[in-house]
């Protein structure tokens, strides 16, 4: 199964790539940041953003794109624009029948350290180790593109489907499943941006 | 000159599109609000969005098309889609080399009304005086497109070019160029999400 995972930005959109094998093993494919100026008018950044997804989907093929949710609490200079480039990425990918899903960034943190409040730099090294990367990926975004992937790939409602792949479950997998089933994160509230 | 107005919504996306003639002679050609299920997943939604407004954006093949500018401190639970529809939007029209506006809703009060702070109702009679219509169109969604579109054909920049045309100016109009003038609003900021 090919993952792509998407950290949403106006002037920074994170794009990994990886492919989840048997037995849960995951492999590197690709990550890139898609840019645009923020001198540049709204319409000609969203429009960039639009062509550089939809061309690294139809590159990829995968078969679901994971996106950051974006909550509304942020940053309000920021948040709209990601919300915009979120959205975008959503209707490049059902455009193609491809299915969406979206994780939050402590969903992610929590899958990929077994922490939900683990810092970035213990996301990146994790990312590195897990992808059997030689070094960090940079920036921040690309990291986050390529953990919000594993996170996907790892999420325990695949993994919990036959208890007998549960017992392939990491520490941070089975604390992960243990505290989505707490907070009651139904498969709806997952979705929902 | 015709100008596709949008009052963006994941729910009911209002368009509204009239023609701009000699002496700000201002007709109608048509209003629909595109819906989508709020029980359908956010990717399905954003979609029919999307399809909705490219095609009619093809459709009527406009010369601008002008958007309610989204402000975060709405409610929480809708800008972030209602983000993600304007964004939509500026995306179908640049990706056909459209160029976009954005005015707020204040200022399309202001353009119609000569009242920044009026009433809905106020402003659906006037869109309905101003474009000789029979009947308030309906619901809101459907006005607020077709208000967005006259404000935006209104405008005072455009007015204001050249003495000769500043005559045709209403009051209302004249009210909303010297607020303008007075809130410093650079064409940078009308661009801006």
């Amino acid at each position: 199964m090919i993952v792509f995972g998407v950290d949403p930005g106006l002037t920074r959109c994170g794009v990994g790539v990886i492919e989840a094998g048997a037995s849960r093993r995951l492999s590197f494919i690709h990550v890139d940041v898609i840019r645009t100026d923020p001198k540049d008018p709204q319409d000609i950044r969203l429009l960039q953003q639009w062509q550089g997804l939809s061309r690294k989907i139809e590159e990829f093929s995968p078969d679901v794109v994971s996106i950051e949710r974006v909550f509304a609490q942020h940053n309000v200079n920021t948040v709209l624009g990601t919300a915009q480039v979120a959205g975008l990425a959503m209707v490049a990918a059902a455009e193609r029948s491809i299915p969406t899903a979206v994780h939050t960034p402590s969903e992610v943190k929590l899958a990929i350290t077994g922490n939900g409040t683990a810092e970035k730099i213990q996301v990146e090294r994790m990312v590195a180790r897990i992808l059997g990367l030689n070094v960090l990926p940079k920036p921040a975004d690309a990291a986050d593109a390529l953990a919000q992937a594993i996170t996907h790939a790892l999420r325990p409602s695949g993994a919990l489907q036959g208890g007998e792949r549960e017992q392939h479950l990491t520490m941070a997998q089975r604390q992960w499943a243990q505290q989505l089933q707490k907070t009651k994160m139904s498969k709806g509230a997952l979705r929902g941006m």
